[in-house]
């Protein structure tokens, strides 16, 4: 192998594949990233077994060239040291010349660099998918609803079900859903396919859908997912990233959300975020995170909270609207801010089915985001 | 206690007033900040006995109301909670209320909180000190000269004066000097006092001036300085900083220095700096961090460091000058960066005496900063 590359475009790849590196692999050849060079450009490929990364540099683009291939061939070099010292190269060009025993020196300017690599023979082939299940989601709307939803997956390696999101397809539908017994965060939107598509459910770890956020970009770009018998690809603009799909079946949460309330409240989303941040400086200090809401007949809402340390606090918002029996409920502070935090809306709707079920956070118009917390059993 | 406070400045007091809190105090009462409100305006006070700011808001400035005071007094307020609650609260002003048993009520919009306050009476009082000592110095002068010195002092505690920065004041100059027996960093500047002003030696804490730095405005606002026996004040606008000196004699590092050289050479500080950056990518891996550099017939310097588990690299500078023998030399490739780094010139003086003498790097005009540091004894 020997070639020269445009160090910009080589360090974006390198960057990009490193993401599905494990820094405690027990597999010595998964430190590395394979690197694969023939006329066609350059082929990154980097795996922890759970996320696989596969990124390409074609030979040229838009007319500029960005690989001059002399030699091809391939090779797997560490991924973490490659990644640093790529980014501090003295020149745009990076010269990757391999010669005996995968010893692979890399040129750029005056500096010159030989990293022992390993035989590419050795790292493990990506899965071939079958390509007939796939859909497209705009980049931005897939990145949001991950963040909507992530952070509610389970920690607990116990139920390894729970520590992923579940996705669930139909009706020209899509629905992401994280739950960890104590909360359940959901959003759905409209898929783009033919009336009759239909998928059966998928859960991915949360984890790993927090990486693949990490590489999405920022704009609206169409990108291509694929979803095989036990792996999920999603096609990016010259990246590849393939997740393996969770076994077992995901515990059917419909029955937990409520169709109808005894209580509804609307609030200013900002105003009720700020008052439970505040409140929480407190509750925080307790590990519960108790936080109360108390609506009161002349129509505003009471937040307080308390630590046996420090203090307490309470504080006056005006909803927008109270319906039904008025309410002291109890709950979770952290909880409530990632719900509140998860709805991108200036109104929120909350329902309530007395003290003891489910609250349920949507925004004002009630689509697209769900938030579902459980309320603590206090005597208050 | 009753007063209301703009909370802009009352908050940027007490994060400043914070940089003195250590999380692990012993004593609780300096888990606090002590606030004291009279006519003149409010007093916030914190200290870990090492370190004591003091900050002021007065009651009004510039024409404008700060603090408006109902009623005067003092408390002691837990700083954590506090740093956080402040800047969170929802109004432009912050009412102060201290009731029973040191109870003090925070009121600020609709939010109250009620915060377990201490007896200001339990507080230790600050130094007084003898303000017959004193000299200025630019801020921004006095930040350059804390970072240009004070990553070389020793983290050892075996030898606690070591783990200070030396402050000589002599012939209308101020020298700060930093040592950890592997290397020493020392910048000096002239000083705006009469002739005949002398100081005895003073050594401050490197943490203690680290703190400082985070503190000083980077402008050029005169900083007044007070030294008095075992104590240090900075005068800022609006904030006290005490801190305490260290005890014990600083060895004499006068004689490490040579005042001439065997060979010179300059070089391009950034050029260099790169190189030697990507050359710690491999050596820090062996825990010795060397990095060879060899002069070469040709008026070149070459680079080179390498790791048992990654490889090797090599890369050559052209150096500006170089006089007197050629060497080859073996250092540590972070004290080497730290010591480039600290040095604001395009182009570095380095002076050697031979290959096991202590490297000496200067700016390329030879004045203001100094930093020396001993080579590796190796074969090669």
């Amino acid at each position: 192998m020997k070639l020269t590359v445009q160090k910009d475009r080589f360090n974006e790849a390198v960057q990009h594949a490193s993401k599905a590196i494990s820094s405690r692999t027990a597999i010595p050849i998964l430190s590395g990233i394979k690197i694969e060079a023939d006329a066609k450009g350059l082929v990154l490929t980097a795996s922890d077994t759970d996320i696989s990364i596969q990124c390409f540099i074609p030979a040229e683009e838009d007319g500029m060239r960005l690989v001059h291939l002399e030699r091809e061939g391939s090779v797997v070099l560490p991924a973490r040291f490659l990644s640093e010292l790529i980014k501090k190269l003295p020149s745009p060009q990076v010269e990757l010349e391999m010669g005996d025993s995968f010893l692979t020196t890399i040129r750029s300017g005056s500096s010159e660099v030989q990293i022992m690599g390993l035989d590419p023979e050795d790292y493990p082939q990506l899965p071939e998918l079958e390509e007939n299940r796939r859909f497209t989601l705009p980049s931005d709307l897939l990145k949001s609803m991950i963040k909507q939803t992530v952070f509610a997956v389970s920690t607990n390696e116990s139920t390894p079900i729970l520590t992923g999101i579940l996705w669930n397809v139909n009706d020209q539908r899509i629905k992401f859903t994280a739950c960890d017994r104590h909360r359940l965060a959901s959003r759905t939107t409209s898929l783009d396919v033919d009336a009759d598509f239909q998928l059966p459910a998928v859960v991915i770890a949360g984890r790993t859908m927090g990486e693949l956020n990490k590489i999405l970009p920022d704009d609206n770009a169409l990108i291509d997912i694929v979803i095989a018998d036990n792996q999920v690809l999603f096609r990016l603009p010259s990246l590849l990233f393939y997740t393996r799909i969770l076994e077992g079946t995901y515990p059917d949460t419909s029955r937990l959300i409520p169709t109808s309330f005894q209580t509804e409240i609307v609030m200013d989303t900002k105003n009720l975020i700020d008052a439970i941040d505040r409140a929480n400086l407190l509750s925080r200090e307790e590990k519960t995170n108790i936080v109360r809401l108390w609506m009161k007949e002349d129509g505003t809402i009471e937040i307080s909270s308390s630590s046996s340390e420090l203090g307490k606090m309470t504080e006056q918002l005006n909803a927008h609207s109270i319906t039904g029996e008025l309410l002291r409920i109890s709950f979770n502070s952290k909880y409530m801010l990632d719900a509140l935090r998860a709805i991108d809306s200036d109104r929120i709707h909350i329902g309530f089915s007395g003290a003891t079920a489910p609250i349920i956070i949507q925004p004002e118009d009630r689509t697209g985001v769900l938030q579902l917390i459980l309320p603590y059993r206090t005597t208050n």
